[in-house]
């Protein structure tokens, strides 16, 4: 539970009602929801993410006793009066968009931005700043609203209970890097660069190989991050040490990637050892480097508000972007929040079927729920690790796939 | 001919050759080339373009003695040897981007980012700054090189004789909008809001309608262009007179579209009667009225080197973009100049079977070579027209379709 | 109702209750099927379709008793607990899919084979054979399943009624004609040809054209049909009048089409007085006119069981195909029943703002629920019409858009 | 060279001018036609494909004298006046499709069918009946025309030397593999069947594998085939050991895939020891284990005249499909001549960054050109080998990637 700027604590919370109760960030139109359709999940992996970061280090406006956790994993052990075809004991992944499955936009995939579940603007989410006042998964146990509609049931329990580890990453950290890929043009025998080498970076890297990349070039300034990309097949590039094209000449033999993905988001800094924040840093790199033709995947997180900014600008969300740049090399650009439930199908069958090994890529690191408190200091510190709180010893012995 | 600043003047020049000798603005690896591929046309129509005005206003770079015109369409009257396809007496439309039809973007479409015609950046054109230095057709006759690759033969010339007048829209600002209108998303029902009614952004909404848009919306403070947008069915919006996304309101019943198109670029401003240039307004005030899930066209220009403008980072083409608000809506970004060939035959077909009016929809305006510098001069000053230079007087008795 | 092959009778049925009650055609898993999901509607308008005829003509094995209707538009005047969205008095369009929106399918917009809604096969439909059993809507009142899912709401009550003949085209005709124009790769400048001067057939041309296309060219028998298909612009050939490459070469100069819808499906015939079925014609023929690199749009519906069949492969649905043609033209082939939903919310946008006259372009004629049966007579003998059943006097007055 | 059904022999022939001058299937238009833009190329490599062996089975019109070879990979050692990018020492592939490059097919990215290279049909390749009678590769030197357009230069020499096995698959058989997957809509996670375990089939296989497919299923009755494809990790299904439909089934717990390819083509056969001809088997097969929604990619060759056929309807290359099937599951069908040049590229790339193993996976087995008639002879016989001819010693000692 997020408390105040760099406080997270464990406290005890309610068992969950299949209604959203009023409690702090639900948004005024949401309190009191009756969630008939929604279902009780017990949580068998809830992961910590770079946008609970942005959260816990106040660079947002998230209200004090917010439940966090958007990357769910459960077991459901209790379902609403309309819930027809999820049942008692699926396990399940639940995407951290949540959907209502019935209005415009979720008809036309883009569960990401449900017009009905977030009274204050399209799209919301579990356990997030500004996202409907969702009650966070980083808990015992969770409700998910909309439960045919939104969850992933696992063909075989046992199964999933096996590669849960690897399974626990398509609640957004997979998807995420693979929306990020493909929006980003990537296809087989692309050259790819990522920036960024913390989890959604790298989960972006192993959806670039799953998808057929020739070649997948991770850089960061974390010599660890770095080495861990190195570990899956990646190339690597420290953007510490000389312009990144340079770098990415001497790996290719030309200094521009067919695609380029921005795995760091608005909190980019420059370089060097007290660089100061650049929000648009990446972003002008990349189009820099991404060839005429060429597009950007976007997943890395802007807001529309970073009351935490020094810069004026940055804290309504307004950049310094090189627009003349990208428009000459016709770069297209696509943002925004991945539709998890447009991808998380077909890559659970590529984990299944062990063609793609994600929870290794990205360094997933099982922690009990009382540890969290840990995680998000670590991970604060940019230790190379996807952490994955197991509030109920589910993950006990489960290895990578 | 662009001389300074301000100043257009008609000269003499040489009936060209098949070989591009050097001089203004030829990129040194050009100068000599031979081009055996080539025709040479007798020019019938060649346009002013709002892109020519940058040049004229002292805005890019271009050197002293360029021969302007990117918007040509001609009677072929030589063809080289290595030409196979196209004949002497042909009447073709050139496409304004000169492309090799030979290498890695030529053969995925993108013809606007040729590798092979412009040894400076990828990208060339006729009478262009910074690409090539290919000699601009504002002129009795042009040459035009991979004659075979990149013209479109009419299918009748007599026919094309008397629709010649919208068939000159070929050339540039026909597929330009089109391509604006295409890449923001517009489809049938979609509702549109074109930013700029100039010939660009006029072409965009014919475009639009073309495409079966519900609604097309025309913004801009020039009366008399938005007169011209009502005259072929747009509802228009007077940025002067308030907020965009109330006046949209008003004719939608919501603030926003489906689908935005930027037909301003960098040389926007704000409003008011002294308003200063500020490059990211229009796109900035897209993002706030294109509803999350839509897509930004983005044809109109933004440069990599504005040395005219006041403000530090516009001279780099840097530019102050609200991203943040972008990405909360999951927006896509597409820039860059048309790649006109993907489209031209398809709108060849629709203007021969009159199922749009493209010269009425921009008011074309048929005046002779001589009177180039008045042409550039009321344009500058905001006619609703586009100027179409008539050099032999092949336009004489032509109307729109 | 549908009694026997020829005989269809108006008969007293119950008021609709929110449950799948057992009864002709009723699947065996559907039986007893409770759906808080759903709303009763009073129906508006009901249309007549050719598909209907084809059960009427005793060419399916359609149960005596089906309550026919698919084609629905209705006022809600009861809805289930589990319906958040749609309220009682919103006036709607109800496609003919019947879709859960909670399975794969549904979720890829692929709602014309929802795998929940019927035990048998992927797919259901409202008074359809083998479509799961769902009691048609040629009826006073009709219960609509997965209500906020399914159904469209129009925007304003007033009006809808205004444009309601329009509107009833949306249930299906009108996407199963742009299903067809889209998937045969119809857009703007396209040449396309349409096999079937029909209903669906004129939708079809009505379609093309929105979208863009040069030159529609519709083919039949039936000078009445193709005089109605002249009457919105369509160009027309009599395929019993000499090979349709020759007048389609007469019309276009080449005898060949970009694209190609078939609009019959399997019960082609062959041309002459007495000309047999011939199941594989249409197709057959659309090959041939067809450009190499074209596609061929196929919402003529095809069966898998033909007990009234003649031929003994059409009775499995097996027909002579001349793929070796089609292959050597590197043809593609999209079959199927439309989802409606992918596209009915645009189509929507196009009629309230008047882009597109649907009623007008397939002849819809209104009828007493108490004539259905003169107006099946009347369609069967080829009237150029589209029947449009008013139960409760809605349509009084309301005039074509 | 092709001399009579069952035959092959080497002969010496004429060293290639810049010129289609007059021979053995030559079309008549195409007889003396100058190729200012074409080059001599040195074999480097020139495999036997499974369309040359209908035409030496004397399932084809293909004419006495014929000089076979269509996938050529080979060393520029002349070139006409007319090339500006190609060198006489690159080292190419060739794609099997001659392509002009300047008509509106090749600009479509529809090499497969330019209308410029051939007078018959739209359409042309090296070696091939039918195909505007351009010389075949199956020899020491060949003429390649439209140079500049049509070859793809690998960047390094010495590397290509090293992987020449793996990018002798780049000119016909890994594209069009790769062509019948994604056209089939293979991609993450997708569960595939491919019909046939010849070298397309194999190289189909391995597309899959490329696209992120979660599990390839390859069907034949040759159990060398079956187990060659095993070796790269496919599943296989032996189609003489009952239905597919339940040999899928065991294998994915459901009896349908989301994709198939059809890699068999018009001499597929029953199952059993005297099977007849069944050319529609294979396709009628794929729509019953393709699920509903699927789609099915037709890389396997169908004609349009067939006289070595026992079925008089084959023999115009008409089948008995089960189209009410396909329809009922609303399948896509894509058929056709892969066109290389949209594929080669990145499957180049991939080769080179040894993302696939491509020579490994469909056997790939040199022989010298001397050895082609025993070549021919083992692969008819259903040697699970892809033969390469070697006429220069060139693949001595190279290795597959």
């Amino acid at each position: 539970m997020y408390l105040k700027p760099g406080v997270v604590e464990v406290r005890t919370i309610d068992y969950p009602a299949l209604e959203l109760r009023d409690g702090p960030g639900v948004a005024p139109g949401n309190a009191g929801r009756k969630c008939r359709h929604g279902v009780v999940l017990k949580v068998l992996a809830s992961n910590i993410c770079g946008s609970d970061q942005h959260m816990v280090r106040g660079r947002t406006t998230a209200p004090e006793g917010l439940v966090l956790g958007h990357e769910i994993t459960g077991e459901v052990v209790e379902r609403g009066p309309d819930v027809e075809f999820i049942e008692v004991g699926d396990v399940v992944s639940v995407p951290f968009n949540i959907a209502c499955g019935r209005c415009r936009n979720c008809k036309e995939r883009r569960t990401g931005i449900c017009l009905n579940v977030n009274p204050v603007r399209p799209g919301g989410a579990y356990g997030y700043v500004d996202m409907g006042g969702w009650v966070g998964g980083q808990a015992e146990y969770v409700m998910a609203p909309y439960a045919d509609f939104n969850l992933l049931r696992f063909p075989d329990r046992e199964e999933a209970r096996e590669k849960l580890l690897d399974l626990a990453m398509l609640s957004d950290i997979f998807p995420t890097g693979f929306h990020g890929a493909r929006t980003a043009g990537v296809g087989p025998g692309s050259t790819v660069y990522v920036a960024g080498a913390g989890p959604v970076g790298l989960a972006t890297a192993a959806a670039a190989q799953l998808l057929g990349a020739a070649v997948v070039i991770v850089g960061d300034l974390n010599a660890d991050r770095l080495a861990q990309a190195r570990g899956f097949g990646c190339e690597t590039v420290d953007v510490g040490q000389g312009p990144v094209e340079d770098q990415i000449a001497q790996i290719l033999g030309t200094p521009e990637v067919d695609a380029a993905v921005d795995a760091v988001g608005f909190e980019a800094r420059g370089h060097g050892p007290d660089a100061a924040e650049e929000p648009a840093t990446v972003l002008n790199s990349l189009m820099g480097i991404t060839r005429a033709g060429g597009a950007l995947g976007i997943p890395g997180l802007y807001v529309t508000e970073d009351p935490g900014s020094s810069d004026q600008d940055a804290r309504t969300g307004t950049l310094k972007v090189r627009l003349g740049l990208g428009w000459a090399k016709s770069h297209r650009f696509t943002t925004g929040q991945c539709p998890v439930m447009r991808y998380h199908r077909e890559l659970m069958e590529a984990i299944l079927h062990e063609r793609v090994h994600i929870a290794k890529a990205v360094g997933a690191t099982v922690i009990g729920l009382e540890d969290a408190p840990r995680g998000y200091a670590e991970f604060d510190r940019g230790a190379s690790r996807k952490y994955v709180l197991d509030p109920h010893g589910s993950l006990e012995g489960v290895r990578p796939v």
